[in-house]
């Protein structure tokens, strides 16, 4: 049976129809002609995970008119990262290196810090500083990225301040579902975040920033495209992602998931082979011999889905994989091999990076 | 007719009864055995002025045990200073003079910037930087004194979020009034004022801080005392001031009185003369002759209690005008001489350490 989905910031749950969200949240289908712009993107892009945007046409016609744009993807640090987390950061990296622009990841210790209960600001900061070991191996440009935390560039608080004046306590409760028991910070923080959003403009004047975000995050946008008019500067636009299932299927990744239903960055080979092998949802049927016979579906293959997300960017292998796991010429652990190399050699990368990245720290990092 | 005394964070009027207002607030009065081991302090602190404290005896007692003492004495800027402003000052220098002690002054900007309406950050960090030109013309020790504004030492936002996560929005609100029409930076506030008043405790560590302030704003001291626990601080301790009247002999002098009924530190000899011959309240009588006979109040006379709250330091010359005013001997026009010829030579010398002050602002500020 299937439940009805739920999407807002609090909750993602359910079978979600995306083409009603896009009704439902007033936003825009990702359409070919953007698409066609976008032809040398990350698969994300390319592959429909990212599904709807508010003035990303505007934010390439500025490009192509010559006129500055920048990318703008914050981070809620956790504990460690897992590969859902890096979805807005492969399609951020993936525009500078088509478009030759600024990104900037604003790093919310301060959000983790009101929001979770025991969590002391140190342990909010170390979870910052291990993130954006991580954000860095990606491999961003250091020339044209900045990275920050708000505990440390706490010049961050003057945006903020900006942005709080114009949001009053009852929008905020009821865009971020702030309730009376939470702590004042927590009801502060729709002011950093718009901040952020804003902060290139703040930093580079008025010019089309666009914000890679779930669909679900959206709320948080239309807040700040609401305020951007008050700074005279450019209402931000947005590119809506899918969410990118967990192992066993579940709508969304997420870091409160058991940690058999996510791969970590810093999971060893062996720790990734046992989860996708065990955990990773399949699309193959119960016997060999009904496989053979009727194929799986890689609709619902989690292992198929990571593949077209992101980690088998050539179209054609990955229009291969797809039709010799239809035909049940691909069997369920022959497709998870595949995966699991694949994840293998991009986490082999990604660790030796994540070393490097603690010798880069200071071409990235803002402090006030 | 009396109209009964209102005092609360939000409104002062009418006839206060300083003594309900200690059973109230649940504060202490100011016993003679405190007021002797301020023999030396400020009339403020010996007149009764500062009538109520907190923990202010364990404040004493930690100096005479030789353990660190501060005092904090927080400043929401304002477009100019006026004499009623100067009474926390005041007290502060006097018990840095008295006990050779540290002295912390934090100048909101934000608040000023979060609370009123359409006032620019630019325009309320220009009130910090006049109104700290006359903080340091007071003649604080520069080694031992720190000013800061929150715009410019934006590190206090790590204090304030610490503070923040302790308060939730409901106290804040019970606490501040706040309202729902109210920005998320003005409920944001409480957490930046607990964060000042805790400033030298998160700074030097644990130790006792009194915070001189009118009685008005003791809530404030008391949901700082609530947290400090969380902190493992000392709570800190206050001394309560009763309200300055302004010249016309209102409740309390405030800057949102008009500018005739109060005396700016700028303002020049000539306008202090007009504005108290012409509109301070006198407790003189109608007529030459009736006040001969029977004598001025100098209870209600605005002139009398400038001189008895700041400007005639010396005791027996204070007796002196006091019991000449009673008698009759000394007129209302002549007592308001006194008072001109004192506040002229007090601003005549601020003004001249104001200009001083330009230069000095280096060895008081605190920055990022």
């Amino acid at each position: 049976m299937k439940k009805e989905g739920v999407v807002n910031p609090w909750e993602v749950s359910g079978d979600i129809d995306y083409n009603k969200l896009i009704k439902e949240f007033g936003t825009s289908a990702i359409s070919d002609d953007i698409r066609k712009r976008l032809e040398k993107a990350h698969p994300l892009l390319r592959r429909g995970i990212y599904f709807s945007h508010r003035d990303f046409d505007k934010w390439l016609t500025a490009f192509d008119n010559k006129k500055k744009v920048s990318v703008l993807t914050g981070r809620g640090p956790s504990e460690k990262m897992h590969i859902g987390h890096l979805v807005p950061y492969l399609v951020a990296k993936s525009l500078q290196e088509q478009f030759n622009c600024d990104v900037c990841i604003p790093v919310s210790d301060d959000e983790k810090f009101y929001v979770k209960a025991g969590l002391s600001m140190e342990k909010a900061k170390e979870y910052a500083e291990d993130n954006i070991l991580d954000l860095i191996a990606l491999g961003f440009k250091p020339e044209k990225t900045k990275i920050f935390q708000d505990f440390v560039y706490t010049d961050i608080y003057k945006y903020a301040a900006m942005c709080a004046k114009e949001i009053t306590y009852s929008e905020a409760k009821g865009i971020f579902g702030l309730k009376p028991e939470n702590n004042i910070g927590w009801s502060f923080y729709p002011a950093m975040q718009a901040a952020h959003i804003l902060f290139p403009q703040f930093k580079n004047g008025k010019h089309m920033t666009v914000v890679p975000v779930g669909i679900d995050q959206d709320p948080f946008i239309r807040l700040t495209r609401d305020i951007a008019e008050s700074f005279n500067f450019d209402k931000p636009s947005a590119l809506h992602a899918k969410f990118i299932p967990s192992l066993s299927g579940n709508s969304k990744m997420s870091s409160s998931d058991s940690t058999n239903d996510v791969i970590y960055l810093t999971d060893s080979p062996e720790e990734v082979k046992k989860k996708i092998n065990k955990y990773a949802f399949s699309g193959g049927k119960d016997t060999l011999e009904e496989h053979r016979k009727l194929g799986g579906n890689p609709n619902i293959d989690v292992s198929f889905q990571y593949l077209r997300i992101m980690f088998e960017p050539d179209d054609k292998k990955l229009a291969q994989i797809e039709k010799d796991y239809k035909s049940g010429k691909l069997l369920s652990g022959e497709l998870k091999s595949i995966l699991i190399e694949k994840i293998n050699a991009f986490l082999k990368e990604h660790q030796k990076a994540r070393e490097k990245a603690k010798k880069e720290l200071e071409k990235f990092i803002l402090k006030s």
